[in-house]
Parts: structure tokens; sequence; C-alpha cells
């Protein structure tokens, strides 16, 4: 098989890009060049020479050598331009820009097919996890019942940081935004935007089903307060924000993104830091755990890397599930056990929304009730204007779907 | 996309072959159908109706309805006759056979090439991991500097029970017996040998080095006395027998299976009982870490289901490494940090054998070395008649090949 020769068009020059350049010059077994970078602001002194440069984007996008075009720039919009661009011109694109991918998902899936010519993002999930992939390639079945995952290494750091050292919130994302871990303005990581982003690419290459970013309910950590630090840390337990989307019994699907408490026993407690994690369920397979870093300028240019290599050997994605798939119902019934607080509302208005309490507790400072609901009723609960509840979650209360199977056990004494 | 429909033809019908018997039941959006099913004793009462069995082995080679035979019987040179008759008649392959595949893995690939038939294995390496498939595609480059695992699944839970019930190993064995998750004879597991077809595999598919068995040093679990597990436990550690390949600073690999102290600092520490694990380190996207269970019927069948479904969409494995790579050299130059200890012989007589020692203790019961030793030093040492010795790794002291990196900081300072 013989490789195809790329001939790159780069668009950014930040940590990433810089990182992607140095890579590339590492890796002599890829034969690929980097004909031209493409940057905004001239006049900036920049680590190699200014030949390399140019601020016209049709410098790139017009240049008939170029064959692939790396797209690591900051802005959505911008990006989405270059993006769709370079495809209608039959180039190969590799993109980091979760936002921007998830936001323009089914026209981006659009222009694929009507110019034949692929995009692919490994780096805009998880970075260096080969998430995308595997579920692309290695999960192509029905059998896979649910996705779960720390994808935000920022949150993460921010929460990793609070069970390590026994801070508050506050004083745990001042000390990652010092550090680097959170941007100035950290909302985009901290509201759970980043990670639903991360989860509607999940869910697109696990189960088939393409989602409008505001379909996937989200919570942030912002408003994860000490009364819910305290709950965590009695129980051994740390909290971290959870992606997750489960195929039920009834084969509907539901999503989410939640703080959740995790206990010791499960995989996700030892991803801290910048790591993440992802746990597949699958009937059949049990439990598979995927952890890696899930950001920094090298992990995220690795993963850019890796599919550079595969447009090398022509590879595109197939989106085999969405093409398989007739009609995947969504479901908002699935039923989640919770801990709810709210500074700012008395808890007891929130009782008529729960299925059933197990546990309330109401004092000056940091009364909660812990109760199952529904995630549509979750959904109410958050919207109330006059409240500031925080939720976390305990566990899923619906079962994740399971073949029903016969023991290990029974099978040995059939089998021959 | 269109998938092309797989007749399958099944060899061996234990528990794996039973698991995915009924796991194609309900996989219905594979259109797959087993033909036959091959099984070697005649009169058995079986699970499934005896129509569906043959006991003649051209009832399905020579059936040119079937495109696709699966492989899992037991005898390593049945399995051979069957894979390669059904290769050079130009069907397709699934085999768990780590054994069968390890061994003649040259003329496998020889045979594959020839006939232009595919032959698919991911369920022979840690079962449900994906882990030759994301070597395969994922790693494609030069980048990988280690691949380290624990591969099989009998050793893992014998070192578990050992640690989590502070057994010694005879004790831990006999529990594992009784338990199913180790054979009456335990050797081929416990010396070592199943691991050690399982890392050939993973360096052929990491490094595009083709090795045969016999040169991979390989030391079981069988001669773990209580002098170590007391060090192991004074120090926080367990014991896991690990596979492991490097690349070196000077671009050579090593390679062996030894028992290893693993602290809780390693990711490995966390895989226990049947769980496998393996981590992949590159120099770009730093350490990528793999968990799911090793060994059991639905795993294993859940691994051949992945390459059926894979089958079913022309996929081969391209073996690029094998092609890219002019001359591998490999090394036994190798410095590795261990724990001597033998029972039959003056540890003292071991000395000359070192590089360097940290630290001798000598004693009527339970003498050892910790020093450092090279790869091939080793080699010589195991093979002393006199001697019983007991090695445990503690690192490697030669340290994994790291591309010269800047900093993310540096990195940072520089980039726009």
């Amino acid at each position: 098989m013989i490789r195809k020769e790329l001939t790159i068009g780069l668009f950014g020059f930040g940590c990433v890009g810089y990182g992607l350049f140095e890579v590339l010059h590492k890796t002599p077994g890829l034969k690929t060049t980097i004909k031209k970078i493409c940057v905004k602001q001239e006049g900036k002194s920049r680590p190699i020479p200014a030949e390399n440069f140019t601020f016209n984007k049709h410098y790139i996008l017009d240049d008939p050598e170029i064959n692939v075009v790396v797209e690591l720039i900051d802005d959505a919009d911008a990006a989405f331009e270059i993006v769709s661009e370079a495809l209608k011109k039959g180039k190969a694109v590799v993109s980091a820009n979760k936002k921007m991918i998830a936001e323009h998902f089914e026209e981006l899936l659009d222009l694929q097919r009507t110019y034949n010519a692929p995009l692919l993002y490994e780096a805009a999930c998880c970075a260096s996890i080969p998430i995308i992939r595997n579920l692309e390639e290695y999960y192509d079945t029905d059998l896979l019942s649910s996705v779960e995952g720390i994808v935000n290494g920022s949150c993460n750091y921010i929460l990793s940081k609070i069970f390590a050292e026994n801070l508050d919130y506050n004083l745990a994302l001042a000390e990652a935004q010092a550090q680097g871990y959170a941007e100035s303005d950290p909302t985009l990581d901290t509201s759970g935007s980043d990670a639903k982003y991360k989860l509607l690419l999940l869910i697109a290459h696990a189960f088939g089903l393409v989602l409008k970013p505001e379909e996937i309910f989200t919570l942030g950590i912002e408003r994860i307060g000490n009364t819910e630090l305290q709950y965590a840390r009695e129980k051994g337990c740390k909290i971290k924000l959870v992606a997750q989307a489960i195929k039920n019994t009834d084969n509907t699907i539901s999503f989410f993104v939640i703080p959740k408490f995790v206990s010791p026993e499960s995989r996700l407690f030892t991803v801290d830091e910048a790591f993440n994690g992802v746990i597949t369920h699958t009937s059949f397979a049990e439990t598979q755990f995927f952890v890696g870093k899930g950001a920094g300028a090298y992990p995220t240019a690795s993963a850019v890397l890796s599919d550079l290599s595969a447009l090398t050997y022509d590879y595109r994605y197939e989106y085999k599930k969405l093409q398989q798939t007739e009609t995947i119902l969504t479901s908002e019934e699935t039923l989640l056990n919770v801990l709810l607080t709210d500074s700012q509302r008395d808890i007891t208005e929130y009782y008529n929304l729960f299925e059933s309490i197990e546990e309330t507790c109401t004092r000056k400072d940091g009364s909660y009730i812990i109760g199952s609901i529904t995630l549509s009723n979750l959904k109410e609960l958050v919207k109330h204007p006059a409240g500031k509840p925080s939720v976390i979650l305990q566990s899923i209360a619906e079962p994740v779907k399971i073949a029903e199977l016969q023991t290990i056990t029974e099978l040995e004494e059939q089998a021959v």
C-alpha cells in the first residue's frame, strides 16, 4: 500500500499548531510538508522564519497543491468558514475545534458527502485518547449500551484540586487559572459546554444519533458548594464532571453532562488532574476503559498527527451507524438518583418534581434532597427562575440495558 | 457502503464458541449466518440441535458458500491446519488462538499475502481490549516508545488473590483453579508462555518486528516466593506479570515478560482479577491506558464479533509497520533493576552478572540482591543449572526513548 503524500496548509500557530509543527519534524516516516501557515496577527515575533506564514486564508484555500487543511484556531465561526471552504474545494480537513464541529455537525456531514472530502477530528474529543476512532471502527455493533467519560481536562483539574487539597470551588478555580489549566474566562469549561460538544461527537459515533448542542442537558461545575463537597468527602467519593449517553431497555438513548459522585469502585475515580477517561459498556465485552491526556499542546498535536497519518492511507469516517439506523428515539424518562441543594430557594419547593425522595435535610446552611428524578423533570427544575439549584448525580436508577445472558457457569455446563 | 454478508463456518463449540453463537443471535445488524459448526467429539449432548454440527472439517473448508472461518479450538496444531487450509481457499479467518498465531506468525503473513485472504485475531490478545486494532491503526507513527501490559488473566487473578487475601503462591493458585480462573494444568499461563505469545502479537503491530516465541525472554510467576511477596507488601506494591517492549534511545527494541513490582502510582496497580490492562507510551501523547476483561466467554466472543463486523467492511490488517521499516535491531543491553532471590543457590554466585548492586541481604531464608543487570546477563542467570532464581523487575534503568522536547511552557512563550 502506497502512502499518500500530504501537503498541508495550517491555520493557527498557537500551542497546538506549534506543537504539531515540531511533531511533524520528528516524524520522518510520514511524508508531509507544511507548505504554509495562516495566522491572524501580523508583526508578531514567531519562533520560525516569516516565510512560513501568510495572513490571507485564500493563499492556502486556493492553492491546488495543498491537499490537507489543518484547522487549529480558536474562533469557531472563522474555523467553520475555513473548514467548509476547504471541503468544498475537495481538500481533506483535520480539526480540533469541538465547538465548531458540534455546532455544525449536520452541515459538515453534508459537505463531506457532497464534495467527497474527509473531515477527521480525533483531537476534538479527549485529545490523545483514540475514542472517536474506536467507537467508529470497533464498537460497530448493536451491543454498546453506555459511553461515560471525563472529557474536560480543566474541570477535572479543578475538581481534582478540590479533593486533593481540600479547597472550595473558587480557590481551586483560582489555582487552576494561575497554573494555566483554566482560562481567564473559564465559562466554556466550567459551564459544561465543552463537555457537551464532546458528548455530541461521542453520541454520533457511538449510537449514530446526530444531535444539536442545545438538545444535550448540561450542568456545569460552577454551582458546586460546600454541602456537596462535604457529602462527597464523608462518603469517600470525589465529584467528577461526567458526560454520559446510555441506551435504555426500550432502545431509546438518554444523554447528559452532570457532575457526579464517583466512588473508589469506579474506574473514573483514578482519572485525575488533566487526564480524561472514557468507559464504554457493552453487553458482551463488559466495560472497556480508556485513559489519556485530555488536553495540552503535544497530546492534542499527537491526535492531529494520527489523523494525518490516517489520511495518508485515505482513511475517512464511514459514519456507519448513521447509515445503519432508521430512527433512534431519545428519552428523558431515565430516572436519576441525585443530591440537590439550593442556596437561593426553599428546597421543599422542589419535592413535587421528584419521583421518590430518600432523604431530606433542612438546615439554615445547606439543605438538601436525595432522591430520584426523571431527566425531563430535572430540566424543569434547573430552569426555575427563583432557584439556583446544584445537582450532583449519584447513579442512574433506570438500569442500563444489558442483554439477558446466561451466566458463564451455565454456559460452561452446556458447552462442550 | 454496503456491508458484505458473512456465511460462517465455526470450528469449536466450547465456552467461546457457544458465547459467539449467542452473541450473533443478539446482533441483528450484522448479517451473518453460522452455516455449520465443526466439533471433535461425536455423541456429546449439546445445547443446540444436532443439524448445526459436523465432525468433518472438509464439510466447512470445501464449502464455497462459506466465506469466513472462525477458529475457536484449543489444539494449536489442528488450528493451524484449519486456518492455513482456509486461507489457501481464499476464506477470511478469525482466530483467538494466540499460541497458534504466535508460533506461525511469518507463515500466516505469507499465506495472507499469497492467497489475498485476511486473518484477524483481536480476541487472541487481551480479549475484549481492542489493542491490536489500535496499534495497527492509531499508533501508526515512529513515536511509539513502549507498550507495557498485564495480558494474562489467570496470572493476574492468582497475583491479585495473593495480595488481596495475603496468601502465598500455592494457596492462591489452588483457589484460582477451584474457581475456574486457572486450568488444572496451569503451566501455559503461570510459566508466562501465554503472555509471551500475546507480546509477540503486540510487538508485530506496535513496532513492525516479527519474532519467534523463543526469542522473547520470559519469566513466569511460579517461582514467586515469600521473600518477594514480603518485600512487595512492605513497599505497598503488588507484583504483576508484565509483558513489555520498549524502543531504546538508539532505536533498538527490547522486550520481555517478567513479574514486576507495581506501585500505586502505576495505572497497572488497579488492574486486578481477570482484567487486562495495556499502557502505550508515545513521545507526544504521553501515556494511553486501555483496560478490559482479558478472558472469558463473552469478552472473547465480543472481540471475535468485532473482527466479524470489520470483515463485513472488508477490513484487514495492513501490517503497515512491517512494510515501513527496513531493519529493526533488537537489543539485550537494556539495563533492568531487579530483585533476585534463589532458594537453591548461594546468591553471591550471581554477583558477577550484575552491573551494579544496590542492596544485598544474606540470611538463612530469603537472601536477595537488588541491583541492575542487562537483559542478556539475566538470560544467562536464569539458565544456570544449579540455581532456581526468582527475579522481580523493579524498573527499567535505561530510560525509555523520549524525543527531546521543549517544555510546554517554553512552547507557550514562543507560540503566538
